[in-house]
């Protein structure tokens, strides 16, 4: 059989519920397909700063870079909220996608012709939105330098970051985008704020001249202000989206809410080479934590997109995806996606019904 | 009589069209209450680029320093895309706001009960939304220097811009938040990148700090990603939000498709004296210009903010809004707002029945 190295981030709240579940399932995908797979379970986020005293031990890094891939559940909560920043969760997590070098985050935002009631937006408008965000994510202003804080000529406070772009960053998240958009339906929209930013002006000069490499796939631009308008007007009119990383932070989140299920949406961190950083897209939800409500079918369907984006195996990828959608056509539903006439089932519930499909 | 002294920027696209009704408008609900306006209209944008070689001439720059409020109509089009970047109708607008020091952005999102099958939201999630944005507008990465282009170590080519806040930006658009709060329903939220940002974590530093001189306002902190995904699950629970240049850029944007009507509009931008700048929030809409298409009743709006927030006449103000009820009620619409069983009628017929109702 084929052998993999998988290290499991559980992280915080509903996170090792999550992630346990979705580790079943991996497996037995796996196994079908003659796919075996060694689990490393490493503390990161809360859990791992209340453990060692960091939210990114060094162990923990050195594991996920070593591994095939690395499926992690959800971080932080109220708990570490006034942790000095070093030692926020998310501070973690930002060292996590720098050391593992995964400038690229797929966030897909689906609407599932079972879940379209769930959209607060009109039946007509969110039904068949099926769209992916390419975000950069180990670039611009989220590392960018000088960043920091100081005092101006007149003595005042001030603090600052730095927006960044250089032509090789812009160019690699272009040409993970254009590749995605040439599986999908060929149309790529390049999003910035190029009527006012140098960053945005170089981002479109270099998106535009990488589009030569892709004369099958469309390109269109738009200003970030015009997307996030668009996105509520017509989320149809989009297939894949290419931004930086603050526009894809708050494009995708926009996105992913329009689908009205975050509960069901996973992403995909990749690199050059070397492992993808898989997760859903939802948080630690700390209030359900513990309590067996958590969706795990977000973190299920990352397995999926380990599986697809992350070894290559397609086969056990869509095992996956139509187990759970046969899951769901069998009517079984969490808290975050019951509807009158389904099955309410907990987090462990849903698994097992997912496991029996796979 | 009192009287002031209007400074109107038609502008491009529908611009002039919009203008043309609002000043209407303006002078007979002043006058009906005792004030008299003298209006002097001066080139801005693509149309004076056309006329002069510059998007904001010196002469229109001085005009409108000098005027008691501006009011704009539009500005930018096809035809100005490809100027170069100090030559582009919104390089013009951002000298203007830059030169009348108009930090404050109020822009307004409201759904009506007359337009609320308008929105691409469930109507139970759309009816009764009323929010106002408070972007900060001459600050941030908007403004922040260095700016420009370079070559990293290895000799590549990058984009950088920087986003910066000093406390007395920050105390001064706070301020303004929290009065308008008060006036409101006394709910702000701070939306920022706290989680990331150092410029954020400041500016939630200094919002805090703020909030000590108004103990009756109820301030909330949000990251702007989440308040992406809350302004589509939620719009209700806002009442006041408050934000930077590029968030409430994007924000204010998505604030208004959500009401579905952006054709119906207002916004303000406001300095610590001297003249307001009052404009649509809609764009120019080359593509309709000079067609007598064109919704006014944004711009209508804005010489009510103009009244209200400029010039201090909440009466004048009041008659205006009446009167676009009013209107509304008795079933006129243009075509952005059209729906079956009301009239449909043009710029100017809307014009004229709003007159006639003030
Ligand atoms: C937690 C935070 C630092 C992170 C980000 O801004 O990237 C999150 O919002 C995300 O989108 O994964
Ligand atoms: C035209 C552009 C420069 C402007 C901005 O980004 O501020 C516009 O989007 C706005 O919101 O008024």
């Amino acid at each position: 059989p084929k052998r993999y190295s998988i290290t499991l981030l559980p992280g915080d709240g509903i996170g090792p519920e999550v992630i346990s579940v979705a580790k079943n399932v991996l497996k037995l995908a796996g196994s079908l397909e003659g796919i075996e797979f060694s689990f490393q379970e490493m503390p990161m986020g809360g859990a791992a700063f209340d453990l060692t005293g960091s939210p990114l031990p060094e162990e923990t890094l050195l594991a996920a870079q070593k591994a095939d891939a690395v499926l992690l559940g959800a971080i932080g909560g109220y708990k570490w909220d006034k942790n000095e920043k070093h030692l926020k969760p998310e501070t973690g997590l930002l060292q996590l996608r720098e050391g593992l070098k995964v400038f690229a985050n797929l966030r897909p935002a689906t609407v599932l012709p079972q879940l379209v009631d769930s959209s607060t937006l009109k039946k007509d408008v969110a039904e068949g939105v099926d769209l992916m965000v390419v975000r950069e994510l180990t670039g611009g202003i989220y590392f960018g330098k000088p960043r920091g804080f100081g005092t101006n000529e007149k003595g005042d406070e001030m603090g600052f970051n730095t927006e960044v772009y250089a032509t090789y960053e812009i160019d690699r998240i272009a040409r993970v985008a254009f590749e995605i958009a040439r599986k999908r339906r060929g149309q790529l929209c390049s999003v910035d704020k190029a009527n006012v930013l140098e960053a945005s002006m170089l981002w479109r000069k270099r998106v535009t001249a990488v589009a030569a490499d892709y004369p099958d796939v469309e390109l269109s631009h738009m200003y970030v202000d015009n997307a996030a308008m668009q996105l509520v007007r017509y989320p149809k009119q989009f297939d894949t989206i290419v931004t930086n990383n603050i526009f894809g932070d708050i494009l995708s989140d926009e996105a992913s809410m329009i689908t009205g299920s975050i509960g069901m949406l996973p992403s995909a961190s990749l690199g050059e080479s070397g492992p993808g950083l898989f997760e859903p897209i939802h948080g630690s939800a700390p209030d359900i934590a513990g309590q067996d409500k958590a969706n795990p079918l977000a973190t299920i369907l990352s397995a999926a997109m380990l599986l697809k984006y992350g070894l290559g195996e397609a086969n056990a990828a869509q095992r996956i995806e139509n187990a759970v959608l046969d899951t769901l056509n069998k009517g079984f539903r969490t808290g975050d996606i019951y509807s009158a006439g389904n099955k309410l089932v907990g987090c462990k519930e849903m698994g097992e019904e997912v496991l029996k499909s796979v």
